[in-house]
């Protein structure tokens, strides 16, 4: 039988949540929740219904898990304990510094509920998490290094876009590649925020604006950009349009460490993403955790976890014996 | 209280989780087991003991995990079945094809136990078969990759040994770097044998040798040499014991997929191991392991796992607060 999923939220993540869907055969999809007039949102796939969010409570026993896509600011963190207390859910909560809190919330309404719960889904945090852990548990004695890019960073665009002059701008993160090089070496440098990541800022200025007082004033941002080495490109609208629409992302995590005599062996893990549609993965992601949360309430478990605390087994519609059989 | 370790056999691998006792504090190495005689067994750690494979049941009660360090050949098949009736185990089985009969053997065993066993640690199978199931569960339409190298091939190494006026030699595996790069590309290439690893091999003839005769033979040696690009080097007995003795390995696993509107967004997974030393390196991941058992066994779990029924979180001495905060 197949997995009911709903999507909350039909932005870039849940248009990605349905493309995953079509992609796993045990998967089917139940409906899409939105906070928009239900009749003026437009999905692909014909035949699914689109309900109010203020109607979601209607649908708990017609869905198996619920995947969450709305955006970490202000959506996820209100929504996923809410929806936890009358569905196994499934969300993206990226800001990692509010981790702690938003699992304890999750947690406490999953359990509530008597559901289950996995947050913080997608690449980072999720994959690169656990390409933390497997390499913190095996190098025991090492250096982490968490590299991103090349790719868009939305918060650096919308920074650019509050500059007075700014029309548009598009701001990407790019690994250095020779800081990259350093650490895949094993020799576990010290590197500043300087030299691992420069930033590359494309700009369509306001008719009449200052080039130059719009230059100095990205350059000098404190956080943003003072601490980076920024290259500054002042294009049309048109050009941005046409070559920086673009969703693509990536990134490194490597962990550096030394065992035996002395520590005289070097070993380096490293784990990278080349991507071309960063929500797409995110959803991914989501997708096969969505799988996960329906299997592992349906043994029992109820409140909040994340990808650490998910069996990998459970992910993949397979069974053990399959799975031995083909991938250990 | 630390975690009573027991390593049964003290060759490279022995040595190695040694090492590893020694790098994770939560850890204490209980006793080294072996088939020799004990008194001439010189172990690095002092004040543990030595013990004769034979008195292992003694030990049934002092030992929280058995880290068993045989070979896959012969030792592994016998020893982790009846090891795991008395002890929680760990062991590094690598015989891909046998993978699910030793599950068997080694589930029943510890069930009739009740005790609990991770089988096929270390890094392929191991971290590889983590990194194939990840790929797989997201990139569900993709591609899989495997490249090992460069690192010497034991099997190979041993292959040309046999052959008639070679006195000794070492086999090294290499992956193409432009095969690699067309995968890292996106483009899922169909990479036949010959394209994707080379074979170099470095050997020292007995006196009076033909050395044309033994390449030929080489190079002809069919399932090891014949479907590859094989370069032979004839060196000094010095020249190998010099610059062909250590035991670097590494290598790649790749996932190549796509997602979206006629899966027009490539993306793609990639996992890497550069490692100084192949059995020490194995060791660090069986550690790891041994902790992941012990605490499974101590939540219930009774029988036999893979790294891929593992929550990743049990690897780590940190509790889910404290890698919330630190590692998702």
């Amino acid at each position: 039988m197949s997995i009911k999923i709903g999507i909350f939220g039909y932005g870039n993540l849940g248009r990605g949540v349905e493309y995953a869907v079509e992609a796993n055969p045990d998967m089917e999809l139940a409906a899409v929740f939105t906070r928009r007039d239900p009749s003026q949102v437009k999905i692909r796939l014909a035949g699914v219904p689109v309900v109010s969010a203020a109607d979601v409570a209607q649908w708990k026993d017609k869905i198996d898990v619920m995947i969450l896509c709305g955006g970490s600011a202000t959506d996820l963190p209100e929504q996923t304990p809410k929806l936890a207390e009358l569905f196994n859910v499934v969300d993206s909560f990226d800001t990692h510094a509010n981790i702690p809190q938003h699992f304890d919330a999750v947690d406490a309404a999953a359990k509530k509920g008597g559901k289950a719960a996995i947050i913080s889904v997608g690449w980072d945090p999720g994959m690169f998490s656990l390409a933390r852990l497997y390499g913190n548990v095996i190098l025991t004695e090492g250096k982490d290094y968490t590299f991103w890019g090349k790719g868009v960073s939305q918060g650096h665009s919308d920074a650019i876009r509050r500059i007075k002059g700014v029309k548009n701008a598009k701001q990407y993160t790019v690994p250095v590649e020779s800081a990259l090089e350093a650490v895949r070496s094993g020799s576990q440098p010290e590197l500043t925020t300087r030299q691992k990541h420069t930033r590359e800022c494309y700009v369509v200025l306001e008719d009449g604006a200052d080039a130059a007082q719009v230059e100095k004033e990205i350059k000098t941002m404190p956080n943003y950009f003072a601490d980076y080495d920024t290259t500054v490109h002042f294009i049309s609208e048109e050009e941005l349009l046409k070559n920086h629409g673009g969703l693509a992302h990536g990134g490194f995590v490597i962990r550096s460490g030394a065992t035996g005599n002395n520590k005289e062996h070097k070993h380096v893990i490293e784990f990278s993403l080349k991507l071309d549609s960063n929500p797409e993965f995110t959803t991914s992601v989501l997708a096969a955790y969505a799988r996960a949360v329906v299997r592992l309430a349906k043994h029992g478990k109820k409140g909040c976890m994340t990808v650490l605390d998910v069996p990998p087994a459970y992910l993949s519609p397979k069974t053990g014996e399959e799975l031995r059989a083909s991938l250990v």
